[in-house]
């Protein structure tokens, strides 16, 4: 099925027809000197979907751009780093909106269209002269993305972002994205944000379901650190300019579009993993003969988010035991008699008894970048798969510095 | 109600009347040669009551312990350090069982009423030759609970023990303990275990009940790495052999039982955080006005669990927004514009705003061996405290050791 959708590297947000981005220095952060603000724009007025932070407490940001997407439509973002404007009170539910507005003035479109974003220290407030400033300044282009998802960058050491092209009926149709991981520039909550565009016409119900879709097949089986941030965002914008008649979802392009957004969306996360903080290592965890669905993928989950695991792994210690503690951890229904795991290719432990193995061949193998941990738990048919970092020492010491 | 109530530093499980605990050197580990297994022995048979580990992969000797306790009564334990015999399949089951084999022979007891304990390194097997030749050779005595509380030390650095005791209608009760917590001598998942002993006569359900209670308020409110093991067990044992009427929910003296055990929970609780793996300070969370007790609790722990709070604690960073941040992850109904924030003595967010607060003050207080955190949720009267430890480079150099 996603045999022709073709996956762009070097694409972005600005990939698919019709979308401008840019970014500037703004000057948010005491130390350094980086792109810390950016927007991105669309021609057209699209269809937006969007899923949030579980997280009781809300950046004004998100309370804002929740409002703002009350009705399923927007046409711009606006995002910065360097500051959450969390837990900032009424001034900070004021800056928020004054960003919009900025936005909205700068491109002559009405406040409600703009999302706004931020990610950073949680409890200091903007500086809004700097903003207002590079906002009136910023030049928005076609290829763009690239600029912007440096501009989201806090403690990630590269920007992240990638496309993905399907032809339907004669016409190509483009999903781009960019997205920002588990980093801070001041050590603080990890806060992921996420932002995808599309040119294919889409209908709102469609857009959300495959949104929520490709989240929990995506960024919802990830784990640094365990922490849900106050500002995690993901957000899809079609524009339909690549037109063709729209695509909802009994459209012979409906699966095509899915799996389109779901490679980006995985491209992303797998990216995240990668430039965690302070990670050595990508940890992918795959369950197979999990009772439901949702057990494979919360006892995937559990795998990658264990210290106990993504230390032994840091450690490239072959401590099987671990993982199977957390898969009886995890919430999802298993019974040790059924369950078999493995390390890389090597089974370690079947129904209820230790495997012998070659345990230096295991420690090469959890020597390399990636680890591949397996466990198949006998019950259903059930199958996800999760990434995680490994836990190190870095981690730590770029989590206990200052922020003030 | 407990003004009434001694706390004996220096007391255990050997404390209460009638008994008795020793040690051995068995040889159980690779390297070093401490005191690894223990039985303790009550001469009188015991009301006992008992909690378990929710992981689903449960080690042999728990699933042992868990038949021979189903009628509420027990008379020794025997527990090692080193090898869990967990994920050990149907060998570790003999293994197990002959565990409680041996001590019923030498003490004249029925295997039955023998209770097995295990911690260490899971999916290795235990060495009973080694544990055979220790068990006949052990020798028990009244003052031998301390050399137990060390027998079951993994990467503890201190043994754990204390006692409380009270008076009525003339007598004294004593409720005693030891445990051992959040270390492992080959890298692992921390393992609990926590063996109590009373001399008062106690109805088995009232026991059960209080032990529940007194759990719920201390272990089951700290936090080292969000790892649950497969051998964590909490057993009282009590023998009655200080006499009179038994003690039961409407009695006189149940409200001082319930506090001693709590308080000797507490002492051990403590305890165990005080000595977590790689830990430099203890933290205390303290929730007040929350919806419900089980809201208390939950966002309590969340706040002590949360990577982001323990490693700014480390670094005596007064980072508050990662604190309001697990608070609103923790699942407890709370909202920003109700909630209030102290770092020890100091208001640092009120009502939806961040208030100024001397950072350097704050700062002094972190850098201390315990740290106070204080929220006021605004909603309701439920009160709890949390404890943990701070996450340090040490945590991961210990966990990241190979186990092999």
């Amino acid at each position: 099925m996603s045999s022709d959708i073709v996956f762009l590297a070097e694409g972005s947000i600005t990939s698919p027809r019709g979308f401008l981005a840019g970014a500037a220095r703004a000057g948010l952060r005491r130390y350094g000197h980086k792109l810390d603000i950016g927007i991105f724009y669309s021609e057209a007025p699209c269809q937006v979907a969007a899923v949030y932070t579980s997280n009781l407490v809300k950046a004004a940001p998100i309370q804002v751009t929740q409002k703002h997407l009350a009705d399923g439509k927007a046409q711009a973002v606006i995002a910065n780093s360097a500051c959450a404007n969390a837990a900032t009170g009424e001034q900070g539910f004021r800056d928020a909106w004054e960003m919009a507005q900025l936005t909205a003035a700068k491109l002559g479109l009405s406040p409600y269209d703009v999302v706004v974003a931020s990610t950073g220290v949680i409890g200091t407030f903007l500086l809004m002269p700097q903003i207002r400033e590079a906002v009136s300044d910023m030049e928005l282009r076609a290829d763009g993305g690239p600029d912007f998802a440096q501009a989201i960058m806090t403690t990630d050491k590269r920007p992240k972002y990638g496309a993905a092209r399907f032809t339907h009926d004669g016409r190509d149709y483009t999903v781009g994205g960019v997205a920002k991981g588990a980093g801070m520039i001041y050590p603080n909550l990890a806060t992921m944000l996420c932002f995808l565009t599309s040119d294919a016409p889409l209908a709102q119900p469609f857009l959300a379901a495959c949104l929520k879709e490709a989240v929990d097949a995506s960024f919802n089986l990830i784990d640094v650190d365990s922490d849900t941030s106050t500002n995690d965002v993901v957000a899809i914008f079609a524009n339909g300019r690549a037109a063709g008649e729209t695509i909802d979802s009994g459209h012979p392009a409906a699966d095509r579009f899915r799996a389109a957004l779901e490679m980006v969306c995985l491209h992303l996360a797998r990216a995240m993993m990668n430039d965690a903080e302070g990670a050595t290592k990508l940890i992918e965890c795959r369950v197979e003969g999990a009772a439901s669905l949702a057990d494979a993928r919360c006892a995937a989950r559990e795998v990658v988010r264990s210290l106990g695991v993504k230390t032994a792994i840091y450690g490239a210690d072959p401590n099987w035991g671990r993982v199977l503690a957390a898969l009886g951890n995890s919430g999802a229904r298993m019974e040790e008699a059924k369950t078999e795991l493995w390390l890389d290719d090597q089974s370690v432990y079947r129904f209820g008894e230790p495997q012998p193995f070659d345990a230096d061949r295991a420690r090469d193998h959890l020597k390399g970048r990636q680890v591949l941990l397996r466990a198949h738990l006998g019950l259903g048919d059930g199958v996800a798969t999760a990434w995680g970092s490994d836990f190190t020492e870095e981690f730590v010491r770029l989590n206990s510095r200052y922020t003030t």
